[in-house]
């Protein structure tokens, strides 16, 4: 039977300023999604590796994606799903967007490409649904579209990839602490002053313009959070510390990883990424917290097809 | 004794959703400011034509911007001023501003250009300060840079002029009624919903990768504004009816100038411009309210000396 394995990059959404609206695909950190084709029409979560989540597809996120995907093709398909996660659940890298962005393009390739990249986000975001009630974008989106994007609005779906300069490097650091994307956003609050919003959307379009032009110093006076960061990083243990060691170390931007507790830095240097995360590593560790830290750059291309 | 004359243009605060942060200079409207240095110290307002304004420096705008510039320079000069008003007072097309930044730019050519645009728009702002109480930017800083500008910070001061295609024609409609922009602000709540600030910070950055990109399209599905739009429309009779015709006509973007009353339309042809002034002139026209209406094309210069 027809087999497809892919590649589906971890995320960075937010990117500080763009609460909800912007995200960055990794390219060194991803699930791996395997389908097969079977002469049913079930879908069977056949294998997990990698993370402890349920085989009912029901109330797994990528039978939830899947679905939908089906749901608006006129064929009948059953598929066993293999998937091996590399993105920890509830690590702030987009775990459940991973993989539900892994599904709808594995499934899209094997049913020969029906559908476009923006469909694809759109049945993505039902895995995002399941896993915290509100479907956002903003993982899903950049997971399938790699680089920058930004979603100028969910309804309609409204996707711009950002060009940006093609030597960023991202540090990630993920200290062994979990947090929940729902209960994380519950700790937001449903309105915010006009001037915290006036500075984040001046920083939001700061953002875009020092991707597209390039402007390394632009980037990172605008990688900053009046929104979410306020509240979240009270949560994460050392945070403030280890933003500003990060800087200290050469960090252009540093942030909040979506909904944390992972952390990301941007450079446009191999060596200052690599102190970057030694500074990040040694705070934590010499804290008695267990953390992982990656280098990575940024996957051009999104979800990718395993040959 | 020297003389130096200058034209400020007319600016377009906001663009429909930067609120604070985004503004565009008009080519064809701004004020005339003409310095001339005298043998004292002394700062004389001699002639205003076009409007009725104090001849008090300490109650112009354009004494508060002089002040501010001469108070960093370390040699004492004077001079007669001399405005002649084009932009009028309250009507939402940075009238203050474009006086404001006249006389800083003025005075800087008189003194040898010793001053960046950055210090030049700082000085600018006590103009501003003057008129509404509270310093905005996004008006002298167009008026100064000229072309798109984003005020991605006041405090420091952080303008981003941002490229756009040149062939943006701009429809300027101003119904003969005033609306001040200190009263206009006060309508504003302090506090907005999270959910409609990021839709208002997925438009602003929409906006900025539509004119880097030169989508016309996207920067017609940005031009929008959940925040200011919804309540200083309340102000503007026939806004929805005009906002819809201009649209039919071929506006890629319509929405309120600043704090209104005159609105803007954005279209990349001088026909449908044409065509856009003449369905809104009939609107107010017919429903017995004055109207002047303007084709504008984007000054790329801002402020500019007229020999």
């Amino acid at each position: 039977m027809r087999k497809v394995k892919v590649f589906a990059p971890a995320t960075v959404a937010n990117v500080g300023c763009g609460f909800d609206v912007m995200g960055l695909a990794l390219e060194g950190i991803g699930d791996e999604i395997t389908i097969t084709q079977r002469a049913d029409s079930k879908i069977v979560i056949s294998k997990i590796t990698g993370a402890d989540l349920p085989y009912d597809p029901n109330n797994n996120v990528v039978g939830a994606a899947l679905k939908a995907l089906l749901a608006e093709h006129d064929q009948a398909i059953g598929v066993d799903i293999e998937i091996d996660k590399k993105v920890m659940p509830g690590s702030g890298l987009g775990s459940s967007a991973s993989s539900s962005a892994g599904i709808v393009v594995a499934a899209n390739i094997l049913l020969g490409n029906p559908f476009s990249k923006n469909d694809l986000v759109r049945f993505a975001m039902e895995g995002e649904r399941l896993a915290s009630k509100k479907p956002h974008a903003d993982n899903v989106a950049a997971s399938i579209y790699g680089g920058f994007v930004l979603i100028r609005s969910i309804s309609p779906l409204d996707i711009i990839p950002i060009n940006y300069p093609d030597n960023l490097v991202i540090t990630i650091a993920h200290p062994q602490i979990e947090v929940k994307t729902a209960e994380a956003k519950k700790m937001l609050k449903e309105s915010v002053r006009l001037d915290d919003a006036i500075t984040q959307w001046g920083n939001t379009a700061g953002l875009v313009a020092g991707l597209m032009k390039g402007d390394y110093d632009l980037i990172g006076r605008s990688i900053m959070d009046v929104v979410a960061e306020p509240i979240r990083s009270l949560l994460i243990p050392f945070y403030h510390e280890a933003k500003q060691k990060a800087r200290e170390a050469g960090a252009i931007g540093f942030n909040i990883s979506g909904s944390g507790p992972a952390m990301f830095a941007i450079t446009n240097d191999l060596g200052k990424a690599e102190k970057i995360k030694s500074v990040l590593h040694h705070i934590y560790e010499s804290n008695g917290i267990p953390i992982n830290c990656y280098i990575s750059g940024i996957s051009s291309g999104g979800v990718s097809e395993k040959i």
